[in-house]
């Protein structure tokens, strides 16, 4: 439905933008709430030749005033700054506009929130998860009617195109919420749900159309909403995926933008040179910094000039408002490197500010752990006009190492060294617990292929991910062995089989599965139950000792008198482990139960450990 | 001579330490001055039972009080505690002695200051200079009759044996500072020249056997002394290397340690695990953490106990005494990690407090940038116990990243890109121009080698050395392309041809070095001596561009309007470089300069640059 003629439009469901021939289109945030913590609210209202008047409140509202008014370059678009007193009750706000064809009202929706006080609603991410990340085009098609939407770009779906939509959605992951805590997942991460109306390679979401609409080949407004509270009924959490950058070309505020300046603009279509280096370099020159953060992604991702107040403010209350009317758990921050430094300060402390308690980790796909942690909340002073207050970030930096480590043969830094020494860097962090680990995502080679199908690697990693400190991430599939190269040919994205009605394979089933993939799904399973249930893997401490002849040593343990060892030997031959060095973590244990295979260790003097293994010991007493 | 029975025995050269049957071995420090800007002095006194008595000024000494004294484990010592005001005068301080076989008198002498103020004689070490690294040993032997002194422990020379002496000295050195000049040096720093009278391996000088005395296989004190004048009057400064870490076991106070905590002691012989990753560790073990910093470091070099204050305080007096008695222009700190937090940072405040000008710059052969600027003056705050207070340090980060450059093709983080991100890293560092440069040392491959002898890729790393950054730091011999692996044989190390009476060859001369010998030479002393006479590549700021196809460009320029350009193009083909993507630094520039061939380039534009070649482009208006 069309927003904007009748008075009784304001609804939960946005409808996909057209513009009116008069009349208000649209108005950004499609509602808000009453009782938010920051009492002011922008309205970015969008209709035919509306800025060229003025708005106003018809009659009264008590506790609401409308503060001021701006016009933009675009006659079509008007800014209304409101402000909204604790005391306002919800309800509808009567506006009204003389701008455009003729003077009209608007009643807009003012709600009573949805998360009273801050953490009621909002759970958090925290290290007891363990999320799964998910590309929802890709996981299940729950509801082939939605897999083409009329008026929509994109020209349908083809499954055998790595580029087109493939009909995953909504209900595709719902109806698997038991396969997911089957496996021990706590929280899901789909890549982002948000409106992508692209002609083409949009199905992964990262080029938003419309802010405050739910993609409806995924489902309605209303179909999320439910989602996450099936999924909180279920006891699994939501982590929502959010760009920050850029957006969608196709989308109408880059369409009939407000005004040139809420996108970076060059005379031709340039690229960012994609090098984060150059956000904090103090060597930088003026040209790179600019094409770094002012450089488009890709030729249909607009970017966003968050330096303008109006586009920052655009977004921080479009963050603020998926929070609030969802409840959803966490946020994923995608290229947070590539956004404007005042802005990415801005938003977060706006985000935390008004749900504390929220998960929320960003996209830090950088080298060296000095510029990673620059991206965290950290022991640096403010660099280069940026101190961040994000609390955490996606550990790229051990996603290097587990993967150097099963791949490279161990040597004083090489190898499962660099498990080490990444871990030894984590003092640049303000808490690296808050950092989310990971094998392998949508961008990068799945970690089965990297550690080239060598099954005992793959547990290795598992078990490393299940166990080392922070929250674990596992990206879809790789519990089942799913495998393929990021390059050429996008090969990591592939359905997962039997999400599709008419699949031949259905990995979702035990019996679905071959010997090894089910040996996978357990040895994940298994951990992923045993951590669930013991916090000591959750809020331990760390401990790890110097890797030795390959072999790599680490504790987590509490003052409730918890300990798990892991012993990593990564190396081609068995290792007879002293472990009188352990003396400080392991006086009093008597004896271990090996987690995952259950074997009892009754003398743990010396442990043999087999080449390319990891013991994911219980001690005990 | 033998210190102790006389009176009068006190003087500038310490004799061999050999405890005398009765009365003072020694003192130390051998002397002092008046009107140090810490008034208070400690003297370790060592004696045949000198702590079993008192001591005393044997009537008065205007301005100097004897404020206490302390027994020490072993009763052969007696530390005694002075405080000097500013207005005491030079002379000999009369002490009185009670322990021992009988009472004893001893002149201790305390001299008029040589550094009057701050600056007049400590010149500091900047990056105007250009630092040239030497083996004592292993340079030149200037004074065969010193080679082998009677008495000493290590059983003459051998030139044919890595581990034996060579029979270089100081005034070996001195022979060559015109040499040196003419390469563009203007700092010398030889490994340390303090006495190392170890029976085995102590050419190196890492192993000190008597903290107040010049190896006399090197030379007296005195010659020393006058060293550091010669190469002043020559416009050279001295880098005198420091080890405070640890001793030789042969030292006095070792065999006859003043109490058993003066050193780390162990139950059985246990070196250090070389991980300086567990300094800071936020995940170490006590017993990693212990073994890193309280293992020995080979089993001739006895751990000192720094957190024993009376060690502390004895090597922070060892250490103003070398500046003011031989006016030497910085300290190069070995293994510098290895020490104790606390000590580290009170040694390097009490030396900067009284010589704030003094170059200083420490060994931190570690892992990242992050790790390295930990060690330096930096932007963290304090982390684990420790804030640096060392100014600069020796920079493995980029040697690591020269070396990559040069041998590894360009990747979006490798090769030569590495280069553009260790650079980058530098936001960590309070002045990452207080850092030195160097491409090889004695511990590591030498560099020639390590390019595979490609003479290419060797003018590419010396044009790197003397544009970047820092201090330049040359190793003995890379000017005249000697080569070798660290491993296995030491070879690195290899005695100067030419700098021993009867050498078959003789690299000091052009005769004696062969045509690609000396375009090295040649090619060395030309950027040096250009660099030594343009400031804007001491002083100049630092820019840089993202590596794009294997070509990295970095300019120095300054407020004068110089700018150097440095185009390294480190691939296998020659590189057509549009510059216009350099235009904020290459504006208002119409030619260039190749600082080295003399080349002139009157069409900037575009550059082609040779495979594996760097220029360094002088621009002009």
């Amino acid at each position: 439905m069309l927003l904007g003629a009748p008075a009784a439009s304001q609804a939960a469901e946005p409808a996909p933008v057209a513009v009116a021939k008069s009349g208000i289109t649209r108005i950004d945030p499609t509602f808000w709430w009453v009782g938010m913590k920051n009492p002011e609210l922008q309205l970015l209202v969008y209709g035919p030749g509306i800025g060229s008047g003025t708005a106003a409140i018809d009659g009264s509202y008590p506790g609401v005033t409308l503060t001021s008014q701006e016009k933009l370059e675009n006659p079509n678009y008007l800014l209304v700054n409101l402000r909204i007193e604790p005391t306002a009750k919800p309800g509808k706000l009567p506006l009204t506009f003389t701008g455009g064809a003729k003077k009209q009202k608007f009643q807009y929706e003012l709600r009573a929130r949805t998360t009273p006080g801050d953490k009621s609603k909002v759970q958090g991410i925290n290290t007891a998860d363990f999320i799964y990340l998910l590309m929802p085009d890709r996981f299940a098609n729950g509801n082939p009617k939605n897999d083409i939407v009329k008026g929509m770009r994109a020209p349908g779906i083809a499954r055998d195109s790595m580029f087109s939509r493939h009909g995953g959605d909504l209900k595709g992951i719902e109806d698997h919420f038991g396969y997911l805590k089957e496996l021990g997942v706590t929280a899901i991460w789909p890549t982002p749900i948000v409106e992508n109306d692209e002609p083409k390679a949009s199905y992964h979401g990262y080029a938003a159309t419309d802010w405050y609409r739910v993609d409806p080949r995924y489902g309605t407004n209303d179909d999320y909403v439910r989602f996450v509270q099936n999924a909180h009924k279920q006891g699994l959490k939501v982590v929502h995926d959010v760009v920050l950058n850029h957006m969608g070309t196709s989308g109408y505020l880059v369409k009939d933008a407000p005004s040139k300046d809420w996108f970076h603009q060059w005379p031709e279509f340039t690229r960012s040179n994609f090098r984060d280096a150059a956000f904090n370099d103090p060597y930088v020159s003026a040209a790179d910094r600019k094409q770094f953060g002012e450089g488009w992604f890709d030729k249909h991702m607009a970017d966003l000039n968050q330096s303008n107040p109006q586009v920052s403010r655009y977004l921080i209350q479009n963050f603020l408002w998926w929070v609030e009317y969802t409840g959803l758990d966490g946020y994923r921050v995608d290229t947070y490197t590539y956004s404007d430094r005042k802005f990415l300060m801005d938003w977060g402390k706006a985000i935390l500010d008004e749900y504390p308690n929220l998960g929320m980790f960003a996209e830090t796909w950088v080298q060296g752990t000095g510029q990673q942690a620059y991206f965290a909340r950290n022991v640096f002073p403010e660099v280069q006009g940026f101190k961040s207050n994000m609390p955490g970030v996606l550990d790229f930096q051990l996603q290097y190492a587990i993967n150097e480590g099963l791949t490279k043969d161990a040597g004083w830094t090489e190898g499962i060294s660099k498990l080490y020494y990444t871990m030894q860097a984590d003092w640049m962090y303000e808490d690296p617990q808050r950092n989310v680990v990971f094998l392998d995502n949508h961008d990068v080679s799945r970690f089965f292929s990297v550690v080239g199908e060598d099954f005992q690697k793959y547990k290795m990693g598992i078990a490393w991910l299940l166990t080392t400190r922070g929250t674990p991430q596992l990206y879809y599939g790789t519990e089942v062995l799913m495998k393929n190269y990021s390059n050429p040919d996008g090969k990591v994205r592939e359905d997962f089989p039997g999400g599709w009605p008419g699949d031949k394979e259905n990995r979702f089933t035990k019996a679905g599965r071959n010997e090894q993939q089910n040996a996978a799904f357990e040895y994940v399973s298994r951990l992923a139950n045993y951590r669930k249930s013991h916090p000591v893997l959750h809020t331990g401490k760390y401990m790890h000792f110097i890797p030795d002849n390959g072999v790599y040593t680490y504790f987590r343990y509490n003052e409730q008198g918890e300990t798990v060892m892991v012993v990593m030997n990564a190396s081609k031959e068995a290792k007879t482990v002293d472990t009188a060095r352990f003396a400080e973590r392991m006086q009093g244990y008597k004896s271990a139960q090996e987690v995952i295979t259950g074997t009892s260790l009754d003398n743990l003097a010396s442990l043999k450990v087999p080449a390319y293994t990891a013991w994911v010991l219980e001690l005990k007493k």
